[in-house]
Order: C-alpha cells, then sequence, then structure tokens
C-alpha cells in the first residue's frame, strides 16, 4: 500500500473502527468476513476500517459489490469500488450483477432490489465460505427505517429497525452517524460514490430522510436520530422477550385439531394482552403463513376476552377462527370447527 | 332545551356519541361524570354526547372548565364554555381559575399549564364526588404524544402515549378523529371556540401538530396518525405486561442492604435484557425517586451481563451502583457497599 493512503488516525476513523472491532474479535482460525461495499461513504468507510482491523484480530476481510444495474455506467462504479477495495488490501473481492426487476414478491422497487442485494450477499457468503457478512447501515438509516415502521404498522415488531446481528449479517456502524462515516473516508483519502438513487424522491426512505428527519430534527430539537435508534434497540429487546415468552409455553397452549390448531382458551385468557396477542399472530403467521393484522388479532383475541356466543371470525386465505367449547380453533375448512378430543372419539 | 338545537344525528355525531357510551356504560346508582371542558372542538363534542349519553346510562353529567388566565379574554372564554355547557344540559357546571405561573416543576409552560389544569381536575372531582373526568384528547392528539415522546426517549414507555382510562380519567375520543369532533360541533350547530395556544409554534406540540404530523402524512402517505395511535395502544399493553411480569417475581429479587437494596445477580441474569433493565430502573426508581437513562440503565446491567471486576457505578443524586458478591447493591452512601447477608450477622 502506498505510504499516501495511511491515515492519519482521526476521531471519526477511530470511531468506525472501534466499532469494526467488536464484530472482528480475536479468532485464530482466520475466519473470513465479507463487506458488503456499495461504494458509498458507509461501506467505504466500514471497509478501510475491517481492512485495518481485521488482520489485527485474526480476521480475513473480503469484499462483494452488488451491480444492480439500475443505472447507466453502474457496472464501471462497481468495478470502481472492487478496485479500491483490493487496494485497501481486501481479499477475495467479488463483483455480482443482479436483474432486481427478477426479484420475487411485489414489494415495489426498495423491496425488489433489496431482494436481489441479499440474494447476491448470500450467493457470495456461500462461495467465498465467509462467516460474516459485513453491512454498512448507520445510526441514520436505523432511523429511517424506525421512521418508515412507525408510519406503516403498529407496535415494537415495525418499530424495532434492524439488527446488529442477524444470522451471518452483521452491522457494526448502527450507534454510528452518516457523517462521521463520511468524514472518516475523507481523512483516509477515500472518495466515496454518491449514489444517485439516495436523492431519488421515488423511494420512501430518501423522502424520510431529505423531508422528515430534518423536519423533526428542526421542530424537535437535535438528537432525534438518536433516540429513534435507541427505540428501536429496546424494542427489539421486548419483541425478543416476548418471543422466548411464547417459545416457552406455546407447546402448552397448541394442539392439532382439523385442517388446523386449536389453542386454550384458558392460557390466552390467563396471558397479559401483550401475549396473547402475539401468541395468535404467531400461530396463525407459523401455521398457514398468513400474517394477521392488529384489528384481526384483536378479532380473534375477543373469542376468549369477550366472549358472548359470536359466530366464526373469516380471516385473510380462508382461515377461520371459532370458539369450540375451552378453545379457539383456527382452521381453513369453511366447515365447522372440530374439537381437539374429537379425534380421540373411539372408532 | 329548544328545539333547533337537537342535532340531527349525523355520522361524525354517531362516532363520538358511540365513544362515549363505551365509557359511560349502564348504571343504576346515578354516578357523576365531569367533562373536562375548554370550550374546543373536541371537548365540546364530548361534552353534548356526554349531555345525551350520561342520563341514557344512569349518569349525570357535569361539567368543569379551567381558565389557565393566559390570554385576555380567557375568563369571558371560559364563562361562555360553561354557559354552553349548561345549555347542553349539564350540571354541576365549575370554572375553576388557575394560576399557571404557581405550577411546581421546572416543565416549561406546556408542563406548567397541564399541571395546574390536573390540579384543578383533581379538585374538582372532590369537590363534587364525580367519578369519572372524561378528556376529550382524540387520535390526533395522540399522534402528537406519540411523535413528541419519540424525539425525546426511549422505547415503549415514551411512546404509549395516554391510557383510554387512567384512574379517574378517562379518555373516550382516543379513536377519533379531530376533524370528526370539529364536524360533529358543526353538525349539532355548536360553535368551538379555537385556542389560541394550539396555533403558537411555542409549544412542541404545535410545531408536531402544523410542521410533523403533516410532512409524515405527505411524504408516507395518509394513515401515519392512525399508525402512530395502533403504535401507542401496542406499546401500552406492552408496557403492561412487563409490568405485571416485574410485579410477579421483584420480591423474590430484592432484599435490603445497608441504605439501599439489593438485586440477586443470578436473577437479573436469567432474565431477559427487556425485563432485567426494567427491574433496574423500576428499583431504582421505586428506591431513590430517581429515573435512570437507557445508558445507565445498561452500565449498571453490565454489573450481571459483563462483569469482570469494574468499579461501582455513579448514578445521579449519589446513588452508587456495586456488584458485591452474588449481588448488585444499589445504595447512596459513598461507602464499599454492605452484603445484605451482612444484617443478619450475630451480635
Amino acid at each position: 500500500m502506498p505510504l499516501e493512503r495511511r491515515p492519519r488516525l482521526t476521531p471519526p476513523i477511530a470511531d468506525v473502527r472501534r466499532a469494526v472491532r467488536s464484530v472482528l474479535g480475536p479468532r485464530d482460525d482466520g475466519p473470513l468476513a465479507l463487506v458488503a461495499l456499495s461504494g458509498g461513504p458507509d461501506s467505504l468507510a466500514l471497509a478501510a476500517a475491517a481492512a485495518f482491523e481485521g488482520p489485527r484480530g485474526g480476521w480475513r476481510v473480503g469484499a462483494i459489490v452488488v451491480d444492480h444495474g439500475l443505472q447507466p455506467g453502474s457496472a464501471e462504479q462497481a468495478d470502481a469500488a472492487a478496485s479500491v477495495a483490493r487496494d485497501l488490501g481486501l481479499g477475495p473481492v467479488l463483483v455480482e450483477r443482479v436483474d432486481a426487476g427478477a426479484a420475487p414478491g411485489g414489494a415495489g422497487p426498495e423491496g425488489a432490489a433489496r431482494a436481489a442485494r441479499y440474494a447476491a450477499l448470500e450467493a457470495a457468503a456461500r462461495t467465498t465460505g465467509a462467516e460474516v457478512v459485513l453491512l454498512g447501515h448507520t445510526l441514520d438509516d436505523q432511523a429511517e427505517t424506525v421512521l418508515l415502521g412507525l408510519a406503516r404498522g403498529s407496535g415494537s415488531a415495525s418499530l424495532g429497525g434492524m439488527a446488529v446481528r442477524s444470522g451471518r449479517y452483521a452491522r457494526p456502524l448502527l450507534g454510528i452517524r452518516r457523517a462521521t462515516t463520511r468524514q472518516a473516508c475523507l481523512d483516509a483519502g477515500l472518495a466515496p460514490w454518491d449514489d444517485p438513487h439516495n436523492v431519488d424522491s421515488a423511494y420512501a426512505r430518501v423522502r424520510v430522510r431529505q423531508q422528515v428527519l430534518p423536519v423533526l430534527e428542526a421542530e424537535l430539537g437535535p438528537g432525534v436520530a438518536e433516540a429513534l435508534a435507541r427505540t428501536a434497540e429496546q424494542l427489539r429487546e421486548d419483541e425478543q422477550a416476548f418471543a422466548d415468552q411464547i417459545d416457552e409455553f406455546i407447546e402448552e397452549i397448541c394442539e392439532p385439531a382439523e385442517a388446523g390448531i386449536a389453542m386454550s382458551a384458558a392460557a390466552l385468557a390467563a396471558n397479559p394482552a401483550a401475549l396473547r396477542q402475539r401468541i395468535i399472530r404467531h400461530v396463525v403467521d407459523s401455521e398457514f403463513g398468513v400474517s394477521l393484522s392488529r384489528a384481526q388479532t384483536l378479532e380473534v383475541a375477543r373469542l376468549v376476552t369477550d366472549w358472548h356466543g359470536q359466530g366464526p371470525i373469516d380471516l385473510p386465505r380462508g382461515i377461520r377462527a371459532t370458539r369450540a367449547g375451552g378453545h379457539v380453533v383456527l382452521s381453513t375448512t369453511g366447515s365447522t370447527a372440530v374439537l381437539p378430543h374429537d379425534h380421540q372419539r373411539p372408532a
């Protein structure tokens, strides 16, 4: 590496390196970490920090550049990013071209690009045997994610934002501001690429970044992004605690029923509303692959909390919730629900 | 009541009445409900609906008008609101003049006015023997409260917004939009008063109403206010579930220590982070009246989750958290923490 590339250790560089160190802790088996590199300031600062910290922690560090092919010159930009990665001493460095239009699901342009990107990252991790894929999401990204969730949904599941660690993915920069990653690049003499999509207001995330967060900061004072990120962190913990509690006793609550599953009404009633509703959503999701809205969930819950002989509740995809004796039965038949103990009737 | 005051039953009037009915359910002992009336569209629609529904449910319905004396003519405005309340058939109708400047705590103008208002409502409820005080907060108020909490704090405690029911206070309109209460007033031939404070951008809540929510709705689509209100409702449930769980086993976790309290490190460790941190905050709050920040709470938690012999942690108001054997000791002495079993030493 030529001498002029060696950066002074400025505070932004130190911050980013410290964050990366928390993921690339001491190892003596030489595992591989792949940096998901776009060439933008976040992932470029991440790559530089990982190039520095990785070898000191006993890690090999490579990079994967995903070219979405969404604008002219994107291939050249991807190659340029790969070249910077090699200059930083990373290896292997992969460039993957994806076709976002071919991504599954009707999630809109953002969702399609995201799905294509993660598919490419998965493939690269498998190909290279990478243990960790490092993502450059910052505190600002987290704050934007919380606001997007706030507008969309309800409660902690939609406000929890992104996890620091999720499977093989790690987001060491979730506590770092975007301004810090950009400054870390500049301090290191690295020229970040500015993705034109990051200022394209067709994307809801861009509108949050350019319109919503600035208005929040202006009207409610600085520190809003940090407050949003703290909120995400705490709500993820809450969601995890509830998930643990559900895991603990879901087996006791449920039993198979004809064309579905039966939940004990008494057990549902004994739990606080927060758990009762999560159990109902969890069972419908895991049994039928359907995500209930809050209104639908509450209607099913009322078969327990406000039982006055009401009829079956029709849910999406032909699922029906029925109170049958001491059970709430979820089934996909249109017919009358069958009590679990009917299975055990003598022939 | 003159004939022209009898409103047609329009959908907004029906919506507000239905919401009020859920609070003023059938009673045969003639309890009193007091409407907290400003004369603005929300509380005016509430008063009209309560005047209609109360007698049908066996309730007496009165009103309390609080005059903050914050602008010229406020006394006349309060008297005018009281007069409308009497015309609606409410009784008793009280007008209370308060001095917001005399309110305790340095909570700023909004906090001072709020404290003075609730003190006046408390006094009026005691004087009249009212069982319920009806507050006119709407879904829009709830959404604003969530956004204010979002900017301020972290997690479900600050995002839970206002409760439908809290002690003697009831907020039947939390599911109703502000536009609906205004229309209900117009449909009923009632002229709501527009409080100049509601457009004074010195108040953070006014800035949220006028700047933040409209930008959120414009950039993220309509339905943001409803999503915020749903979020508040779910997060209140979550908070309640955790509070119940803490109540269940707080006794087992804590024991008295010299000048403080000792928590079992093993019990703290056995709980998920969401509960562990709430237990720490709960104990410090109930023992010392101090509300810990998330950062402080996490530092205390690390005495359990990341124990490597670190020294005592200094918290606000001279509180100190120390790991002492199998306990985390919270005390206000500056001296070395004393293990709980030292109390039981033979003399």
